[in-house]
């Protein structure tokens, strides 16, 4: 057997795939968070009562350390985090849920068996009841569950938390997952980087390097067996590689192409507090989309002229109790105050029945994408709605709040909307309470009927939004989280183009204006089609924000509109994507150097 | 206590709802199936590996009895059954299915258990799994596992399987469930009627009952309990209702009702077999939706111009391996020349990827609704749609075939289509096989991408045929599966009309014809606005054909046109509906009697 080569024991220019999460390109050694608390969990049996009882115990001690150790983690986090503490508060509420709680004693006591294995049953049917959900947002919050129940576990087997404040110099972190409670105990000085071996585009891990201005990979899968602390890592967080010890070519081609994205992000950000206004000063708005009360600072940060799509869901899942009004109307305020003056579009409920708690006995269905959701559920649910509308009503006057119902597949359903609205209205005028009585109501247009009867609607709403992840599903009867048809789903569709001309031309007959809030909305590429449509707002992921504003400041509105003229006239999606691919590669090469990577980032 | 009164004995005019399944009204008596030999399943260990050898022995020797079983009832089957002996060679398969004979002693050995339980779980798994599927038809296949494992079990326990050839008078069979091999041990002159448990539209029963003229009752949970061997029942299998033991008056009504059901049946079948002529001479198609080769007798009984919509699933589901060429091209020949010199349009594969074996590795996904489907799962499996294709082009020179594609999106996946089409032409030319090389190629209009890109799909087709059920499903983002939005499905929706609108007026602008094949086009309710917006050729469930040649024969053309027009004038649901029912309620009084109950028959 030959003796091993060098490059054997220690690889060299080795490339791993995950998925990009949070740009930049940074260059450092690794530093790999063994999990050396890791438990095997054994399947054991408990012979006498007496011991049932001392599991039992055990478990509760264990929970209660838990729930000490995170709070004391609350009452430590450093400053870059305070932002971010309430993520902290849905651990201790994981640690009251009856489903993994109580759940793991009935268990003990029922089967005889050890606490380790009882919880372990018990995180295994919140993954499997997870899994069923459609919403990738939702789904990754099983992250949550396993974390706090991974911590008990850790307490249950005497072990303590990682320690992370203890590194001494500048890494990358490479880590089998990163908790949100992992994260907050980061020194910012002390990590340049985040790899992940699970997560996705949503997670935590995300959403907290974004904000932070870290570079991150999630979803790199065996990150941990395939690196070793002291490694020198190339991540690239724009697209989601990482080279492992590079050679002095590789290296020489990432600091050229660091520098070049460094250079990219001072000129598109330039501009990024400059109006959105074409050279031949047509006036256009460039929005953020935020799920969080917490994301208002990054759209700012990054230049948005309001939050076009502000999803509400959040507080109807951190919990399991309904959010009273007060709690929803001190949130959308709260959030309409910071905006101020400019606006914010509160969009409605938009989960599925099965989101619930169980007394609405709405089960999940076998599409739950054609299912019982948003405007529907809100109109058979209408004591959620009514609480909601209030509490949106009450915040109007604190702000240029907007807003609008999704799902809408006929006039029908928002003459129903708008009655419940008026009749609201009418409450908080006998009860005293201030409220904008011109509060603008807009329709989302992302059922496939709304386009066929947008000319109908556009008589009942005062603007339009057009959600094109949800539009281009149906449109396409495509599922884009499908791996198998997930390449079919194509916002360069004809027949997606088509669809949002022909809302466009509707609004603008009756004079109202036309948002697009989806993916589509925030990646570059697509910026002129849309305009050229007539799209007269694009709200998106606040990272996308100064190159679409680039590109609109460094065009004419006159160029926009011959470009979608063309678009429109290719008749297959191949012909439309070749089209727009080689204009735009020649009139905007920065889409392609960094601009799309920069719209995937997040949806 | 008060003593006991008649009526509590003996309950009268009860009222029982199940799923109507064939048409017609019956009174007579009850004759209830008891499964006496219900075996109660205990879970037993085994102890010695001795004792698990004569386990699976006694598991294989049941499984060989029930074969001879099922071969011997086939030999003896009556002539009315002849058609359908081939449901018996798919429960032969199924006992030499993997799944649940070797994973059944795959249990025994690996768990010391006992045969019965062991079979149960496979039975377990199937049903999971096939409670995945969304499509009706393939869901309800789990009832032929669950008969031919039931079938072992009886034999496991030493017990034989029902005997339904020694009744001696006419009566109304009532049981949990009826297998194919059951019926087709019945006579025909001692059976009236059939209600099950059980059972949906598409059920073994509710097929057969249909092509025998029986009435059926299907679905009606807990009739074994509520009913007993002697009651006198009227069964009205136009509506579902099952009344036990009538008063006098109640019995009047319904030997009027039935009187009324004979003479209409008269009536409308007295021109089923007339051509579907408008009075002012337009002519126009009425045809048969068929998914076995055997319904073919029933089409051309009601009066079927032809077969509008041939479903080629069955050859592909009832067995593991996939149907040879010279398979499909027997039973696409057969049928071509039973219908000749009517048309037989054959729609290619529309089954997911995932119904296939496994080793084609396609997940269901949590949409299967919005999965790998159809045309798109056909282009990616290409040699299992070239196979087809061939098959096809061979038996178009036996009669008037017709193809098409379903789930097309856009021109992309025709243009692809027909490429591989003209391929297999050159490859029969080269073989010197006969073919029809001006075989009409049809595209299905289901997708609502394809309404918006009718007008390019019309120059790349010879024929359109809309498929309602998914058109709608897609259009409204329903899915009429799901009972918490099955009533915003609605064919009527102004979204819904003004799509088949759209299609019709591409269609005739490139001077192609327009069918509609989904359950829409068998709702008389629907004829006159299908017909006025332009609509072709409706194509439905046999028993439909009567009544919707009966409306158009006694219509004229230019009146459907003003109906339909006025119909797109309105601009809700509601607002159509009302008008609709309204205008049918006064004109077409036979539309309300009994014309949409046998509309809604099966899809």
């Amino acid at each position: 057997m030959p003796p091993l080569t060098a490059r054997e024991v220690w690889p060299q220019n080795k490339v791993l795939k995950g998925i990009p999460a949070s740009p930049g390109i940074i260059i450092g050694p690794a530093y790999v968070l063994v999990d050396s608390t890791k438990i095997r969990i054994n399947h054991t049996y408990l012979s006498s009562l007496d011991q049932v009882d001392r599991e039992v115990e055990r478990f509760r001690d264990a929970v209660a350390a838990t729930r000490q150790e995170i709070a004391s983690i609350k009452a430590s986090i450093t400053d870059e985090f305070q932002d971010h503490g309430y993520i902290l508060d849905t651990h201790l509420l994981i640690l009251q849920d009856k489903l993994f709680f109580e759940a793991s004693i009935d268990t003990i006591r029922r089967e005889k068996i050890n606490a380790e294995w009882a919880l372990k049953q018990a995180v295994k049917k919140a993954q499997e009841l997870f899994s069923r959900i459609a919403d990738p947002y939702i789904k990754s919050r099983i992250q949550d569950v396993e974390d706090v129940c991974e911590r008990v576990l850790r307490h249950l087997s005497g072990g303590g938390s990682f320690n992370l404040s203890s590194l001494s110099e500048p890494v990358i972190i490479v880590a089998r997952d990163l908790s949100p409670v992992d994260t907050t105990q980061l020194s910012v000085d002390k990590v340049q980087g985040f790899i992940t071996e699970i997560g996705g585009k949503t997670s935590h891990t995300a959403i907290m390097a974004q904000s932070l201005e870290i570079p991150a990979v999630v979803g790199l899968e065996k990150a941990t067996q395939e690196i070793d602390s002291g490694y020198t890592l190339i991540l690239d967080g724009l697209n989601g590689a990482v080279i492992i010890n590079p050679d002095a070519r590789i290296l020489e081609i990432y600091v050229e192409r660091k520098k070049k994205f460094q250079e990219f992000k001072r000129d598109v950000n330039s501009c990024s507090f400059l109006p959105a206004i074409t050279l031949d000063e047509h006036q256009t708005h460039v929005l953020a989309n935020i799920e969080f009360q917490e994301e208002v600072g990054l759209a700012m940060d990054y230049g948005a002229d309001g939050i076009g799509l502000y999803r509400t869901e959040f507080l109807y899942l951190r919990q399991k109790r309904l959010p009273s009004e007060e709690e929803l109307f001190e949130d959308y305020k709260t959030v309409a105050l910071m905006m101020r003056p400019r606006s914010v579009t509160i969009r409605t409920l938009d989960i599925g029945g099965d989101k619930f708690a169980s007394h609405l006995e709405y089960a999940p269905g076998i599409n739950p994408a054609l299912g019982l959701r948003a405007i529907r559920f809100c109109l058979k649910e209408q004591q959620i709605f009514r609480t909601q509308l209030r509490a949106i009503l009450r915040a109007s006057v604190f702000g240029k709040v907007r807003l609008m119902f999704p799902l809408i597949s006929g006039i029908q359903e928002v003459i129903a909307a708008r009655r419940i609205l008026s009749e609201i209205q009418q409450e908080l005028r006998l009860e005293g309470l201030a409220f904008n009585p011109e509060l603008p109501v807009g329709v989302m247009i992302e059922v496939p009927s709304a386009v066929m009867l947008a000319d109908l609607l556009a008589k009942e709403a005062d603007f339009f939004s057009i959600g094109t992840n949800d539009l281009i599903q149906y449109a396409l009867a495509i599922d884009r989280v499908n791996k198998h048809v997930a390449e079919m789903y194509q916002p360069l569709h004809p027949a997606v183009l088509r669809m949002i001309k022909q809302v466009t031309d509707a609004a603008h007959t009756e004079g109202i204006p036309v948002a697009v809030c989806g993916e589509m909305a925030g990646d570059p590429l697509y910026t002129p089609v849309l305009l050229g449509m007539g799209v007269d707002e694009l709200s998106m992921n606040a990272l996308a924000i100064p190159v679409v504003k680039r590109i609109i400041r460094h065009s004419t509105m006159e160029e926009f509109q011959e470009f979608a003229r063309q678009a429109l006239h290719h008749q297959t999606f191949e012909d439309v994507n070749a089209y727009v691919t080689g204009v735009m590669a020649r009139r905007f090469p920065e889409v392609f150097m960094f601009g799309r990577e920069l719209a995937s980032m997040s949806s």
